[in-house]
């Protein structure tokens, strides 16, 4: 542990929604970071545990309005913000050295068309894109320890490139019709007032929704493109359950040749075998999303149902954490030098 | 309505699970059906009101030890019971001309080998198979008219068949590569004491399970070849939902040649304009189990994402109605030439 | 049935919420009503069955602007509104012969001044006061005959008037020290936007809330002393349960004098030996919420442990059902003369 | 830290239950103790990780068949045992020095007649007691430090000993009419299956239990007598709450003389103003169990409704960690001199 030097000093822009919650969870036993300032417009000068009573001891932090000239005496600034504010804010703080980690979407997907297409709104950090990474350690590694500003990926292309992407490289399936099922727990929408998210709404069913196109859809394939130098064909459908937390992904891929489900097994183990926060769970596993409930672990299992020619991967994490404030911290950990378990050695709960 | 004609006698052996208090529920409101005998071995003496009290006041009847002498007094018999039974007892009963369904799975195969294999018994009721129809009345209607047995489908094969059959009968899609996503409530799982099924394992946790093989697969494939005269290929995998009732799912199929969503929509909306309990919504609906949670019917819709050579068919059922019970009652009337609806006019409870 | 008399004309204003969509599902069965307009200012226009698609193929209304010219028309309406609006068209309609069952709180505390300082509005409807019966059938039956509008009772009241009432009648009870623990499911918060209520705010998790008062505990209070002519104080502490339907009270009670459980437990069964929708369930049963859900049953069980002072009464309704749709149908039978149960015997859907 | 010092030696007989996975949960991240060994007869040579997969890449454990002989090995066993079990062990134990904290009730009474009437079993372990300190912290520290068995609370003692106990010792109340309303989450009735837990049984329903008498009252009441020197008179009933975990208490009691609201919240907030794990939240606040989910802390707020005679506590804690594991961890620390917050800094996983 990094004792005798100074902590890293963190900052938080917009932190009263459940990223910003789960950020200050994992934060709390950091050995090397400390959350410094969280702003809130609407919360000024509120005590972060009067929202969040299960901070109450914890911390002694107030929101207070954002102001510029204080978030650059942060190492580091999280945006647990609407899509839209980091990218107005990015290019002072980091021209001033200070490290952005946005966990909206502004950096996610390179074109900007695309991006502009599916958010509906211009964007204005073009000049930015250069300093981004795609903060998904397991493949971005390198980039993110020199980037200046990264682009904390989306929950359901978390769970999902990090299940596909062993194959994908491997180039031993059809790149042309891949199927992600994806299911998510309804913290993944927000701490927003919105009636389809109450709990006399939401509880007791089950549903899919976006199925005509979802957000995460190209950011997914662009990843997947990237990483491969393939043109993938991904047909995405997100579901959502009623649990708070958590993400399942399936993931169906089409063999192009013959390799035993055995390989296919040590494939994926040697992939993530000296990651931290990825467990490729013994061949007949069947992850569930508790085994991962408030922890940055993404655990996985393959599957090659009765020999045929499809391989099944299901791959689960906590969505607020690995698809959220967990990775965004781990992303913190590369940037900084420090060890990529600080601030994440939560073991899940479960029961 | 028959009022003037001597009502249907209903006997339910192994009446003691959810199964059978579906039966119970939904026939209290049956015009011209009455329930006379509810068996079970463990159970004899108990008030059915004792054991499930939402019936305190409705039934006045008592479980008592099966007895066939008594079972040949009624007009039809359901099956409640584990796989085995039905077929032990049901040569007797359609030998003095009871009606049989059976809700669990002995007559659903007719590839008694297959059958065999999957559910890890002898078969001994290979000469009742002529005598039995798959009771999916919505492609099965005429047989079951005829029929003394009835296999009642399994959950899962209802809501796959009814999402898929459509396009697959129409010739439109590869039948090579059918993927079948599904998702059930724990009702499913049944009554019995069961480690993983406790409240305290699978509430707040998705996962999936079966991924190497689920007896309804073979069950729906065989009739999808039957009904289409194909060879299909079906990739299902099931998932446990948190939640009691509800089971969706999502069929990915690929068209092999072009066809507009719009003549998609009108396929299904016709191929199901005259079933009153399969219920084709409008594009763009999403369904949700909610929906259809308590009543006996399938609501779906179709989507073509992207407009790319993926359909994408979600679909709704209740596991214990249209899944179970209530599909078995639907047969029932058709055998007995009564308004398919009787009984079946449970509004879903929402919320 | 009086299929040969004109249907009752039903209009129900402000029919969106949870209480709307009730007295749909169940008035769907009712066979001497007929919903004929359901009002929404927000919603004119939208087809009932879009926004409840439970309701798809039973009903083919559409909502509309509420007009007091067509709302004349109707025999009775019900008032599915925030407070404050059925006290400000309830004399036009009643002037016009048309009954009013006002499902909100106006004119449920018959002391207007309580009635202003709990609800914090002006109460505008003095003069209508007369013409209101309590809708507890229970307790207010003849008065319910001859009213020309119904007060329906909150549901936390109606679960604890019901729990209480026989002991109270009886003068066994001190009544100065009634404790009336209160559970609900979050579907009587209403189907508003609200933070607390999102599904990842509710689940999991079991809280007190009003501890320091809540509007039903002057409602309860006055109709307490109004049926017994004493002086009651009541404890009254609300909590709400992670499940979307079901109200369970725990009333805790001091005896004055020597009387067996056996007596109390007869005191009830007497009491209540002629309510269709109450059910005294034997000596130590326990009531469950799901043995109620969806019906409009109160069930309940009356305890003295280990032989003390203090009678404990559990008593359970659906908050929905009984606690405010269900109970405002059976008062509309009550005043038009129609069977009690007409529209009401569904059975609860358990599991 | 005593880092230099050796790490206190943990053993675990019986650790395949609840709160067997919770002692490791929080035991990972203690810096001063390390598990040596775990035992289960059925489950002998099975990696905990397996049976707990939110343990994988933490634990490197296998259960083992209990072993009298490694256990005297340990410097402290914890028993996460069926009730009886700890008491045919501790002798040999304490004899050679091994501490011991029993999850289970075999020491909780020390009026051993009460305890076999509500244990139905013999207890054989009377010479034992004078060795026995009761586990709750906040009022047995000093025993707690000297004695070589701790009796971990059971978990409603827990709850409702730490929200009464300041007004009771103050003497401010009646003791002869104390109610005590618990709430509890599924995870308390334990691991075993049992069809009242299934998830299919338990969701969506509430209800109270064990209204005639739970072995918890003798045990709070003994409690509440040795500390105050009275003679209480407790009412309890417990309740069934629809979640995996937490427990919430609401305590009624009556003011013997007038005593503002302001200060019993300062009695309040003065007896546990050193306390690590108890939280008086200020005035007006409302305590949810997701406020201390997977924490070790006891929330509380105090009420007094309508200024009147009653005062009122809610108290919230997790039954698994304060209410069971945790306190048991909080035990040991102090035994062997520790910061009593040792593996106990878990944050609330909120939402």
């Amino acid at each position: 542990m990094q004792m005798n030097q100074q902590k890293v000093q963190v900052g938080i822009v917009g932190g009263t929604g459940y990223t910003g919650v789960e950020l200050l969870r994992n934060l709390a036993s950091h050995p090397a970071a400390e959350v410094i300032m969280i702003t809130s417009r609407s919360e000024d000068g509120v005590a972060v545990a009067d929202m969040y009573p299960n901070l109450r001891g914890i911390y002694d932090l107030q929101f207070s309005v954002p102001d510029i000239e204080q978030l650059k005496t942060c190492d580091v600034v999280f945006f647990a913000t609407p899509h839209g504010v980091a990218m107005s804010m990015a290019t002072e703080l980091i021209a001033n050295g200070v490290k952005v980690i946005d966990l909206a979407a502004d950096f996610r997907i390179e074109d900007l068309d695309v991006w502009q297409q599916w958010y509906g709104m211009v964007h204005t950090g073009a000049d930015l894109m250069p300093s981004v990474a795609y903060g998904l350690p397991e493949y971005y590694r390198s980039k993110i320890k020199q980037a200046s500003i990264i682009a904390n990926p989306g929950c359901y292309p978390t769970s999902i490139l990090l299940g596909v992407l062993p194959l994908l490289k491997a180039g031993l399936v059809d790149e042309t019709s891949i199927i992600a099922d994806g299911k998510s727990g309804v913290s993944g929408a927000g701490k927003g007032a919105n009636v389809a998210m109450l709990g006399a709404e939401m509880s007791e069913s089950f549903k899919a929704y976006g199925v005509n196109g979802h957000r995460h859809q190209p950011e997914m394939v662009e990843k997947m493109n990237e990483i491969t130098g393939s043109s993938v064909n991904v047909t995405f459908v997100p579901h959502l359950v009623p649990m708070v937390r958590g993400m399942e992904s399936t993931i169906y891929v089409t063999l192009t040749q013959e390799v035993s489900q055995a390989v296919i097994q040590s494939l994926y183990e040697e992939a993530y075998a000296s990651e931290p926060f990825v467990d490729v769970m013994p061949a007949g596993s069947l992850p569930e999303t508790r085994m991962v409930k408030g922890s940055n672990m993404c655990r996985m299992a393959i599957y090659r149902p009765a020999g045929g020619d499809k391989i099944v991967i299901t791959s689960v994490i906590d969505n607020l954490v690995k698809g959220a404030a967990g990775q965004a911290i781990q992303n913190m950990n590369i940037m900084f030098g420090l060890d990529e378990r600080f601030g994440l050695n939560q073991v899940a709960l479960l029961p």
